[in-house]
């Protein structure tokens, strides 16, 4: 339930950003209501729901991206934070496990959630246990793979997954992010941007909702995704979009809402790695 | 912008206090955005769909009462806190101006704003100054005048209008509460059990909704909002109900939104007493 106020706070945040008039902002809120409704009838995907929402906002608007500049700056930020959270996995003890919880840690950089919390906050973060933790199945079948899949989550969050890509050793690693602007999600330009180019290959997953959602994605895509030997998601959006999927996947992100932290068994704020298996238990 | 994403939030908590159903559930968030988009196209007044979404609760749980508890809870912690703060208004060097602001500070008493905030912070909210304050213009009418209407808002903040009531001298006061459970506004039973009976007499608005709606009134109260001698109007619910009225209305309240404090003209969380031609200055 929860869900729906939060969609609808993020489409008027959207708009605002946008800079909509007073009529637009009229058209883009009763088509919000009116897709809710809709979405809540035919029990459609948050994610897609937030799609639609969100084209609202540019057609109404023409504004393609609201959220660039945050975007600009969360990866700024994010840079200038690479060294030192590299030197703190290079020293530590158990540097994948370091690295994964660097990369879940990096999901503080979102505009919706923890609006409050920045980058200064990573540091506590990286204290915080794994609420739930697949690393030695994760460990066991890195060592026997060569193609990973990587599904990139927000701008910014970006430059935290890098420190994991070099952690993973030897691998041929994609790294697919979102066709087109949605919300705070990462692009290709984010993607490069961040530095990305130099350690993995950056696709274009080829649908542009908040979470992976495989019907809108791109043959190459949908290929790449059944092909891997390991499938890593990034976030609450791809978590959403993929729970449910008949392929092992790793699930790395930080529970920021209450939904989804009651949907994976752990409390509010928690981070996460985990299989669909290790899930809701 | 901003009420929508509110009054979502606001139905999705009567909704989970009611104890709805996954089905009652949907119906009520698929009828709240319905008559969102309804009330957008419309232009109607917040309070007016609020009223709706409300009744769409009740309709679906038939629970009439989603806030009974809260309601209870707050008036017993507010007649707590009542002999302390008599003694402090009895103290002041100007106990009218004083009461005043107890009374207003009463409004932290509420379920959907500051819900961190406890009884224990009106202390700290009586040491603020009135953002607004025409305190002169009301203590020169008060001298002329005998018939007081003042509006109720939230059940728990009806214990700090006493004290209000107390300071103003031997007056007629009328206490105008709400008709039929909305949120957590004061009904009769509200106001009986704050101990109001002692001190005003009590009428129903005749309007259920969180502001006092004149078109959704009785025809007594209407008679008695024209005739009375000075009009006291407490809370963001009565304020926005009423704000364009052409009849003289002293507001008094906490602005406790972004959208109200901005129509005001003040910052967030200050207290106001004005009336309409203070307001947006």
């Amino acid at each position: 339930m929860d869900c729906i106020p939060c969609m609808m706070r993020q489409i008027v945040d959207a708009a605002r950003r946008a800079k909509a008039d007073e009529g637009a902002q009229r058209r883009i809120l009763t088509g919000a209501c009116e897709l809710l409704a809709r979405g809540l009838n035919n029990e459609e995907m948050t994610v897609a729901v937030c799609r639609d929402l969100n084209r609202l906002v540019v057609e109404e608007t023409s504004v393609e991206e609201p959220y660039r500049d945050i975007k600009e700056r969360h990866i700024k930020e994010a840079l200038t934070l690479y060294p030192r959270l590299k030197e703190r996995v290079v020293n530590s003890p158990d540097r994948l496990l370091a690295a994964l919880k660097t990369a879940a840690a990096g999901n503080v950089l979102d505009i919706f959630i923890d609006v409050e919390a920045r980058v200064q906050d990573v540091e506590g973060i990286l204290k915080q246990e794994f609420a739930l933790c697949c690393l030695e199945e994760f460990r066991q079948q890195l060592s026997q793979s060569t193609d990973i899949l990587i599904l990139a989550d927000n701008a910014g969050e970006t430059v935290f997954d890098r420190i994991l890509i070099e952690e993973l050793g030897k691998k041929n690693v994609v790294y697919a992010v979102k066709d087109s602007p949605i919300a705070n999600d990462a692009t290709l330009r984010d993607a490069r941007e961040s530095g990305l180019e130099e350690v993995a290959t950056l696709i274009s997953a080829g649908c542009s909702t908040a979470g992976t959602l495989l019907a809108d994605c791109s043959e190459e895509f949908r290929r790449l995704f059944s092909e891997a030997d390991i499938v890593l998601s990034k976030g609450m959006g791809n978590y959403e979009a993929l729970s449910e999927s008949s392929r092992p996947i790793f699930f790395l992100l930080k529970a920021k809402c209450q939904p989804v932290a009651d949907d994976i068994g752990v409390p509010l704020g928690k981070l996460v790695f985990a299989r669909q298996e290790d899930i809701g238990k």
